[in-house]
């Protein structure tokens, strides 16, 4: 029989990378398509130590059914990390743990979006969450980065002509530091802009930090939520980055008001997430030394960009642009003007090396992109100067003979 | 500001058990409320061994991002239980794993029901599902249950109604191995009526087999997954029950036609399920002794179940009705026929003893049930025996004080 799929889901394909992700396991193949951390910033020995303590001494804690909000003492340190840190403020707000950050978007939308509402996001953005928004059969419209943030001309004339459409828009979707696919960070003054521009609206935003941990060059810019004068920002954080991504750990903060639709659309989804991870991560964060342990983190991402970025100087066509990335894990280069970036990327993979094309990121699937995404943070320091090397090489070949 | 939710969630409101759970947690509270496995069952010592062995050895396998579909050696491991256990065909299907059964319903409901879809259910069902179907504004029309299973009947009888009134049913929701909350397992006949009518009206059943392991009197009855000539049945299991709930960890067996949609789903949900966790259930399935492992457990509840309906025997005023659950972990009682259960719950619980009401599980939220619904796996034999007189003595009170 031929099992007919919901309207939402019939015409969501898989995420590029994710496929990409399989061919990347090939060991000959050197991959800067994927998004994992370095395993190298995985604090496996404590982890070790924290788990076999805890199963020893006190296994049915983190083995029974645990709260849908989230384990209380790792909510209580996150809340007091995110108060003194980001200033949040928790007699406004609540935060519950999710399972990684990718159900931070999933619930959000889930409590808020009705089928055909319009979701705003960065152009290009990050795959994983474009598909979480299609599959609740939200119209996904994107509004262009610059290399300062999103373009909030475009974000208030795209605003503007949507409200005088009649068009409900539910919320806009920001990586405002370290962006994943490009890599920028948003200046202070945009951000303010992002807020103003959504109040005037009366728009949600959804900002997702995964990243925020690894500055590793720069000053500190102040989050998004940071400035939530009236509860519209839900920001999500994830462990992905900072302890480990297998643990599937993340924390969602949000108006209190919402406390009652979050934990109703948690049980719905997961019931709760798995206690162990969080009895690790609270464990980690209040016992152990969380900042010498990011600090390690950010050494390892400084010295992997700094490479790639230097051998990007060294061997791609002048033509091709670039940031330079403050944090995170990834940097996107674009070809010249005009040329799209996907055969360029077949073609690489052919050479043996993997990136993922700007286009995977796009609101609209059927448009194209000069961009490709880099990824320094799983290649070794071989693998960096070798690929790019590679890569290198084809930008002169593909520029030259489209010339 | 006031946040505008979505009209799937809006009116969807916790489940009374996840509240009472919190409410149970009160340690003078005896509570039958819950639906937690004996923590005398989870095989602690061997899940410390493997963490540890995994954690020491080889820690990244099980801290790097993880693949979509699961971990594969568990998945291998399960396909080749399954289709000798169950005789599942694994040339026609494909199995993943998920976050918890919970997750097994959550994305069979987001690939096949477009809002305003019928979804059947077994009346009473369990309401964490019936929430889940909610959340994607399917429309619950509860079927009840009999001694032996599903009215089907009512099933048909239903399915005709509807169908002639032009209304879509995507799928029959069913758990027929010892079901949550009443404990009643579905004959063989039962599930091949079930299955060809479903054949006949052409929908889609999931399958729910949380406690199918724990059979602990009786004689073994076939899955409806296992009669399934045509891909229409998704069935979905878990070691909640088998090791431990706060593994977060089920599978979801569909036909081979849906892995693209349910991996996409998976994938915009939480990425992966937790990989350590995985990597425990394959490594405690295959290397340890699982069966004696499930025996273990099936003494405990026979044990607990036994005790239970004893002293239910003993202490319940006879007009009080009920089954004699053959393996999972509740069994639901029910007062004379027309009072409303939900005030002698209440009572119950200002005299120290929880448990559920009937009306909490169904489909219809405005209906009462004379019903309540009794754990028995979790608490201690002393709990039981204690709290079986203080709902008895109860009964009588409330029976008399009607007559």
């Amino acid at each position: 029989m031929a099992v007919e799929i919901s309207k939402k889901m019939a015409n969501l394909h898989g995420s590029m990378i994710r496929e990409l992700f399989k061919l990347g396991s090939d060991p000959s193949v050197i991959s800067f398509g994927g998004g994992n951390p370095s395993v190298e910033t995985f604090p496996t020995k404590e982890i070790e130590e924290i788990a076999a303590q805890v199963l020893t001494d006190n296994p049915v804690s983190v083995l029974q059914y645990g709260l849908t909000e989230g384990y209380t003492p790792l909510r209580e340190t996150l809340k007091k990390y995110l108060a003194e840190k980001e200033g949040f403020d928790f007699e406004k707000n609540d935060l519950f743990i999710v399972s990684g950050g990718q159900q931070g978007a999933d619930l959000t939308t889930k409590i808020l979006v009705n089928e055909g509402d319009v979701v705003l996001t960065e152009e290009p953005a990050f795959v994983g969450c474009l598909n979480t928004f299609r599959s609740y059969g939200a119209k996904l419209i994107g509004i262009p980065m610059q290399m300062d943030g999103i373009d909030t001309e475009a974000l208030e004339n795209t605003l503007k002509k949507l409200t005088d459409a009649g068009e409900k828009v539910r919320f806009l979707y920001t990586i405002p530091s370290f962006q994943n696919p490009t890599g920028i960070t948003s200046t202070e003054e945009k951000r303010r802009e992002v807020y103003r521009i959504c109040q005037k609206y009366d728009i949600m935003i959804l900002e997702d930090n995964p990243y925020g941990e690894l500055r590793f060059a720069g000053q500190n810019v102040p989050t998004i939520k940071s400035m939530d004068t009236d509860g519209r920002v839900l920001y999500c954080g994830s462990f992905s980055k900072t302890m480990a991504p297998a643990f599937r750990i993340g924390f969602l903060v949000f108006d209190k008001s919402l406390t009652g639709p979050i934990s109703v659309a948690k049980q719905c989804t997961d019931v709760h997430s798995n206690v162990l991870f969080q009895y690790i991560c609270n464990e980690y964060m209040t016992k152990y030394d969380w900042n010498a342990h990011l600090e390690n983190s950010r050494n390892v991402y400084r010295h992997k960009a700094g490479l790639m970025i230097d051998k990007m100087k060294e061997c791609f066509h002048p033509e091709v642009s670039y940031g330079n990335p403050e944090g995170g894990l990834f940097v996107m280069a674009f070809l010249p003007e005009g040329m799209d970036a996907y055969p360029f990327v077949r073609e690489s993979i052919n050479r043996g090396v993997l990136c993922v094309p700007g286009s995977a990121f796009l609101a609209d699937t059927e448009s194209k992109s000069n961009g490709f995404r880099l990824n320094y943070s799983s290649p070794s320091d071989e693998q960096i100067e070798k690929g790019i090397k590679i890569l290198g090489d084809l930008t002169y070949e593909w520029i030259e003979k489209k010339a």
